[in-house]
């Protein structure tokens, strides 16, 4: 019976000890996820406003899609064959940039929603403009350990412009 | 004797681990509670924008107080009828919405203030325009466990319009 | 040989748990670090714009140093005094403002290196215009347990303003 005694203290002071770490890990890894998701739909702008287009197509999922004024493309390679081709290879000589903002993200597991407002700042001649303004929906999938889009939605809430594209 | 030493070790083993735990609980706690605030700051303008109002104003606490261009009002049911009055209940066709940014929360306990700047854009012909820009001063309270606005002061930097109402 | 038994226990109960909060604690300390430099970044403009130039000296490093349209100016004394001569002691008449946005924060230890956006709102008659836009390059470093701006650079991609200097 003695010898009992040991093994019932090791569950009672191991068991409620790893429930708790549970609950702080689980907790902490709502809020990591919403870091996470954060910095992907911060670097969507910054790598696109820098027109470092491979790292603004490794945000996207293997099959992630894009959905927006330059019309519909699907796959990480098109993404970036086709932001090319819409945005130019060149430096971004015009410094023009997204300003984004208003995140409203909703993890489930390895999937999550996100909503966020974009509005593309464009320098002039004195100070700068908001050319264009909209919002993002998207939906994420944890590939591989790492939140990526599985489709982004941009959508204008300003008319497009008519001459050069501007991209969003 | 002998059999006070599982006591011991348990007490050893227990005390420091539950202790770790009430730690890391508690900024966990101040991480969520920045993180939830952040997000109702949000959601302010997300419901708001897309004329949620009984939304918009479930984002205050049952007694919550708005205080504004439009004037003060308190409670909760007050405040929808009163924005429903002021904004209109049908969609925004304008698209018009806010850029919400630079929060600055302070959490003690069950209560909180945050300070935070709003940017009213509004789409036009070319592009948009940043129609009228200000700050939001706010106090909120835990109510059942979930941030509530108690007060919230939204003072503008710009000139208010001359014609139509357009919120913030 | 009974009596390491609850030596054996203790190990095995007191070891996971202690390992386990170890890893909870720094990725803790990984999601503060990141909330409490947001905040640094988010206070910069705050206290700019308010001219609380003490409180916005404050946020640099006792040897910090801020590079921008000004010039370059070393140490926390000498960037009050470089901002009080560059943007005066009174009062923020005009009601302008810097939205800081974008966040892409990497930290290592007791250094960090941060990026973001602002845009510089002015109100006008009608409605606001962000007179100058830009970026932030950072490097922070955790000097008695707070973070703080190392060396902050502040880039326009605007021409700036040829009358009244407004800072960044």
């Amino acid at each position: 019976m003695r010898t009992l005694i040991p093994f019932i203290l090791f569950i009672m002071a191991a068991a409620p000890a790893a429930a708790q770490n549970a609950g702080l890990d689980a907790r902490l890894r709502a809020l990591e996820d919403k870091e996470q998701i954060a910095q992907v739909l911060i670097d969507y702008g910054r790598h696109l406003d820098s027109r470092n287009l491979a790292a603004y197509a490794s945000l996207f999922a293997e099959d992630g899609e894009w959905v927006g004024g330059f019309g519909t493309v699907k796959g990480r390679a098109n993404i970036q064959a086709f932001m090319e081709k819409n945005m130019g290879t060149g430096p971004n000589k015009a410094g023009n940039y997204h300003i984004m903002s208003n995140f409203a993200t909703t993890v489930a597991g390895d999937t999550a929603t996100a909503w966020s407002r974009w509005a593309f700042v464009v320098p002039g001649e004195r100070g700068a403009a908001i050319s264009q303004a909209g919002r993002y929906d998207d939906t994420l999938v944890r590939e591989k350990g790492v939140w990526k889009f599985k489709r982004r939605t941009a959508s204008n809430d300003t008319a497009p412009p008519a001459a050069p594209a501007q991209g969003r």
